[in-house]
């Protein structure tokens, strides 16, 4: 499987190696790359099925193609041409631009596909072909105080949770320490191996990062009465 | 020095024990803790240079006050309240709302006092009184996908470089690599040693992701013709 060809479907060649026609222009669509059973790629599917339900099913469907790979491409020479990070979530938009880390597909997403800053975030009625103006689809705050507090606990999140802060061997995210392996076994390749004290560290991370989190967050969702980012940031990480 | 009293410098009260007077209120500002020697905290002080040369200044002015604390202080229960985390930049806004993390900061300034979305982002004339209106400022680009090229460089500034993804004991940015001694020493406590193994990765995940950039960046600005927050975000930790 190669996903320089994946990534251009219309026209089965590298971008870098055809002039795409003014058809295979029209018909190239920006890439979704993404693993089953990864959290932080979860939330890019969340926002799109969230957004799906709230009148844009079928701009995102004309405008975005999933392509859902194996744990074991990661590490593949296609894969490194799409993230050099060898992680998913990777987005490749339609211009060509290569895009990773969730939080950055997640604002690109919002900004391109989402919310109208200028129409307040509102579209026209329900379902399919419904226009922007109706009520607001909630999915970023009205008020600037708002959106950075649900920004922080995204980044809370992303930096002391879900992602290692370095792509060497063995330096793995605070969440690795609920299912990694101190020594190679079958579940745990040898360049992502948590010795024993490293474990305790980063399990007392995560009761740390938790006990600020049950302090600061508001009610029915994390950031008060509608759904945010931080909502589908936090729930596919607490369920994992 | 208790910076639960600093950050409400009109009312020498915590914002939690006094109702504030209309007067109070009026004069309430938010509040930037800085530490002088911080890269992460440079890029706030830069944004608020930029903007301020930018016809801002007198808006910044007003609504915004920096606190300049000492490293020492970053460990002390008042900090603590400002930011349980112990890191500089922090800042609270004017409505009491506390924030950390540097990006989160730039984000805020950048929604509250910077380009106005609806506006393109331009204010008319320049110095002190301009208004919206005139040549766009350009710290935040101005398609979807040159704003998430400049979210990506910010990201993996952040993660790969400058921030530990764990609060523990020796546990420690990329960046630390360049000046963290592996035993106790007058510059290095022991809550911040490194180890050699650690240092040797850290060391090459910086020649990895400065490498990754080197073929990325555009020019003259790391996203081509204008200034971004991608550049107020690496200038002070190339500097560093």
């Amino acid at each position: 499987l190669d996903f320089a060809l994946v990534r251009m479907p219309s026209s089965a060649k590298s971008i870098e190696h055809s002039e795409p026609s003014a058809t295979s222009q029209t018909r190239r669509k920006c890439v979704f790359y993404d693993v089953a059973h990864s959290n932080n790629a979860a939330r890019i599917r969340l926002w799109m099925r969230v957004q799906g339900g709230r009148g844009r099913r079928r701009l995102l469907e004309d405008s975005i193609e999933t392509v859902t790979i194996g744990h074991d491409d990661l590490c593949s020479e296609s894969y490194a041409r799409v993230n050099p990070l060898g992680k998913v979530p990777a987005f490749v938009t339609d211009a060509g631009l290569h895009l990773f880390e969730a939080s950055v597909i997640m604002g690109y997403l919002e900004d391109r596909f989402g919310d109208d800053p200028a129409s307040g975030g509102r579209i026209d009625g329900e379902g399919e072909g419904a226009t922007r103006g109706g009520p607001s689809l909630g999915l970023v705050p009205d008020t600037p105080d708002d959106r950075a507090f649900v920004n922080l606990l995204v980044r809370i999140h992303d930096l002391y949770i879900a992602s290692p802060n370095c792509t060497q061997p063995s330096f793995s995210h605070t969440q690795g320490c609920m299912y990694l392996d101190p020594t190679e076994t079958e579940f745990t390749p040898a360049s992502r191996t948590m010795d024993v004290k490293t474990r305790a560290a980063k399990a007392a991370e995560i009761f740390k990062q938790l006990g600020w989190l049950e302090g600061r967050i508001r009610r029915p969702f994390m950031a008060g009465e509608s759904m945010t980012h931080a909502d589908l940031t936090w729930f596919p990480t607490s369920v994992f």
